[in-house]
């Protein structure tokens, strides 16, 4: 790990190291999802709506649990270069499957699936601009989405029980130029020699931890350092997503 | 034609018959593409982006023409009941092909191919919210997210010409309860007895009328009076396109 | 609207404007079908088949209402180049999915759902060879066949009211060197300014309107000669349909 | 092999056990294609569409050689039972896979490669009703079809040489209740204890011999039996192409 | 039929004309499937598994009778190039569908659906090494693999009858340099003039036979020599099977 | 992290917590493939074959660069309850989109590209029985296939340079009644609290790190106690891999 300590670990949008990009969510932003939420991390733009309906797949019928999942999407023109639609393609590709994966494994292991009772909850996160970190923006705004369908059902009568044990709020750290550094926008991520998405609860405990080396691998002490570095950034969107949810 | 001279006529949102919802441009609303907008009609809310690329489909190249092409997409929650994502289904449904088709032709009944030379430009029209008229709102708005991107090439250089021959304007008009109307909302959408999609341009011709019987089949004096309404609409939207193209 | 006066308007075929082409149907052309019909306007033929099944799709089931609908297709060697199966590229057209649901639209005007019962009628238009016209001969075969379905659903006691409220017939008509014209052949068609396909009932009545501004747009005084020249052309086929009804 | 000298062995349409089912070819039935028949074997009734066009498949470009190939499908309602539409369900079923390439391999067993040149022969198979035989009688009308494009290749000097070294003709055989019978329609087709399709040379050479115990497994003298049956039969389809080509 | 008396009729191998590769059977390759067997022609290796599932298909239920299915596929390593995985691409090539329906076909007739009641066995053919004759192999051990399986379910008590009314086998003969050969391996294989593949049951009938002239059309002798090699073959592999299922 | 001393800890089969199943490598099972190994774990068996070829995906011509991928598939009867072929389904699962980039990125961090020239090397690791741990056991195993495959590509002199920058293994890791353990079978795999793949060089280096909370989420120091389990049983994998090369 070469850390220049003059100019190399200085980041273009001026934030320090540890620091996250201006999140924002805009709770409400549709009018029919249960919950929906435009969540922002500095460029990064996703729309997460959470819709519940009576029932849960074949596979579950008559056990008495619920069920939430969540599928991921990115518009053709989120990104620098336009993609292809995936409607068009005819299939949907290896990376939007394992994302949409990844947010609704994130989202069950804060759910009781027995307090849930048989309903299903769909989590949509469509990526509408992406400037890095769309899976761990989409994980911590499917968060208040669900939450806010939650509270939804409850006031109507359609839940009783609480069927959240807690929260999710995700982030992505990484290495650069030697420098570990916190919540990566696009001109990080594509320089990162290593790269990990942290999964956490709001009380602390890790959810998922998925760490890749896209250049040279990484050592036990950069791997700590990673993790050092996610923990105070689900923390900081914890608290970011406790504000969002009290406000009205 | 029966046409109760009270109430029946009077609209949920007040409007008079012949009378636009509140259309919105919010122009430059993604970062990436050359040109976009978002576009509303009351609650419908569709993001139009125009992508430019350089070259167009083999079987025009070396013709020296240009190409204009659209695709028209609605998010899963952006209806009342969610909707299953046709990348997951794996094809694309009759409703999405024939209103990506009809935008890419109202498009180009604009377009001088020579002046675009042997560029292509891909209109994407994702409705995130859907309360009636959505493909008449992403061809009124995907006509500011070309005419955007027509004026950022010719700013670089890489158009010299104009390719740009007119302007066009879509609206909905259909007949409820015996009465004409302008801009129909989902609620009277679903009652409407005919319903009509009429593209112009902004010099008053017409590009595409589309009339459905969805209830009785119409006789030659409705489609008369549908017709002028949407000829008032489209000029109505004109004006409206004008004024957010020139502000800055 | 230029007309040249001498020979500009004469046709190939050496058809008055406003005369259809020779209109021919074969009816009973299968065995298995209920109702059965190739149906020829000029060069285009199209085998349209009606078959009849019990019970409904599952989204009306319980609802003691029938169902009518249409598949469309053309085989390989049905144009001047052969064109791809559909079922080896994998997927339905734009195109296809687009006639298909016009047929089906056009066919459940005319449909009284009460009366049909729990039942299925599927109509399947198939185009054995193609010269312009092929959507609007279909509806107007398949109409025929459908009648000669539900006459023989009525024959066996399987249906004991009257489904059909009516007849339907559908033209083309289009604007070439400044003349509208009806029902076109291909070598017309791909030379028009204006394209429009009218369906009406046979009492006079539209049931779809969709035209479109091939090459310039078109003003309100050129629709209303194509619509006119579209009623006189359905009344011409109302005609000959009742004709082949008559006939035994 | 029980044989009913009295009863059992007369067929419903009072054919002898090794006579043919009326065979028709009408030749030049599609306006488009290079070659076109529709052959019909008693009430199969399949067209068959041969289209050349230059240039061969990839693999096979620079070799100097040519290529025939051959698809197969069949109409929804060329059955008893109306069957889904292979382009609908998005995927060709085993069967028509099948017959597809038993029609190509046939075809291509008497073509010159070389004198044919960097050439493609396109048949198009398309069963509009079907009584059983329908692969037969496709192989058989194919050629037909194939011939006449051939014809109509080397008339315009678009070929030189003669591609076609000899003819083909394909039978069905099969053992009803103990009976070797020629040519089987629907109703001997589903009782058939074994069922063979024979593809032969108008030379009377084998190209395919294609048998199936549906019942019970069948042994040599049986076996014998058929492949006699099918020798005769191929012979009087060789002699019915041979007068039909010679027609004009 | 040209046969050179000295080295042409050689085998690469050194085996006689009438000979089989070395045949091999490893019972219980698997640990979960109620029959599986690795089987050996040569270098010839597929690996056939039969797992037994209560319950039959939708068009079968209530009817008291079992089903037997199969499906053939191919590791992209196995050939001499690789090839691609059917998955990648989306779709069942024709080659697969017709090789696992034969295998399905060949083992149905020696299994008597009603001792098997409403159960699926469901046969799983999967070439591991291709050198030749893989869809023989995948017959002859998928027999196997399902004698050990019916074995398993009558020790367990699911079946109280015998299912199995004989024994099928497979193999490959042609004609190579004017010689019939039994058993072909790959470099055989495409150079065969004709090649025939036979299916038979242990009591000496025919199930299947699939002869093609893959060079130039086979004459009436030449077929009878195949189909003499072929009984011979056949009855060599029953015997390795019989001694095979003998052994524990 | 409750710890029975007793009992609860102790594995069914009798290993250390820190203890590897039984690992075996059969090297060039097959005769095809570049290089190829039979890779077990226990009772999972993964067959990964290397398959070279010269030149590279389109995107990366001419950039006098090689590549590595990979595609994970798992055979039918691998499993307890037969699965799905995804041949049939027509798409490829989520879960093995995942494992198949999992497999392709831990290979390629030991590629120098430049080395390789513009050559491919594709992995294949199929899984022919499956007991826990395959995506390890199938990276562990290709890891030997590539090696052998870059031997025998530097044999014949298609390479000169050394493409290979060191070793990876993979294993997976997991807490069970509070206990962490390496290597989970399957009976272990399902009951974990938590489940670890870790993927790490020789050189003693993580490539990937992924975690996830399967039960409950899991705390900073079950992390690491999982991560020193890892890198302990890579380390023994990692021998193991030196030895099977080391054999002839």
């Amino acid at each position: 790990m070469t850390h220049d300590p003059l100019g190399a670990s200085a980041r273009a949008d001026g934030r320090a190291d540890d620091e996250l990009r201006q999140v924002r969510f805009t709770r409400g932003w549709l009018d029919h999802a249960a919950g929906s939420v435009l969540v922002e991390f500095g460029r990064t733009r996703v729309l997460c709506a959470a819709s519940a309906s009576e029932g849960v797949p074949r596979w579950r019928k008559g056990s008495g649990l619920g069920w939430v999942t969540a599928e991921y999407a990115m518009l053709p023109a989120a990104t620098n270069t336009r993609s292809d639609r995936e409607s068009v393609k005819g299939r949907i590709g290896g990376r939007t499957h394992e994302i949409s994966r990844l947010i609704g494994r994130s989202l069950r292991a804060v759910i009781d699936y027995r307090a849930l009772g048989e309903n299903t909850i769909q989590l949509d996160c469509d990526v509408l601009q992406a400037d890095g970190g769309t899976r761990t923006a989409a994980i911590t705004g499917a968060y208040v989405a669900l939450a806010d369908a939650v509270a939804a059902l409850r006031a109507t009568g359609a839940l009783t029980g609480e069927p959240l044990t807690g929260s999710v709020a995700a982030v992505s750290v990484g290495i650069i130029d030697g420098v570990p550094r916190l919540d990566l926008p696009y001109e990080e991520d594509v320089r990162a020699e290593t790269d990990m998405n942290v999964v956490m609860t709001g009380a602390g405990s890790f959810v998922e931890v998925q760490g890749t080396a896209e250049g040279a691998p990484f050592d036990r002490r950069e791997l700590d350092a990673l993790l050092g570095l996610a923990e105070k950034g689900c923390q900081d969107l914890t608290r970011l997503q406790q504000e969002a949810l009290a406000g009205e």
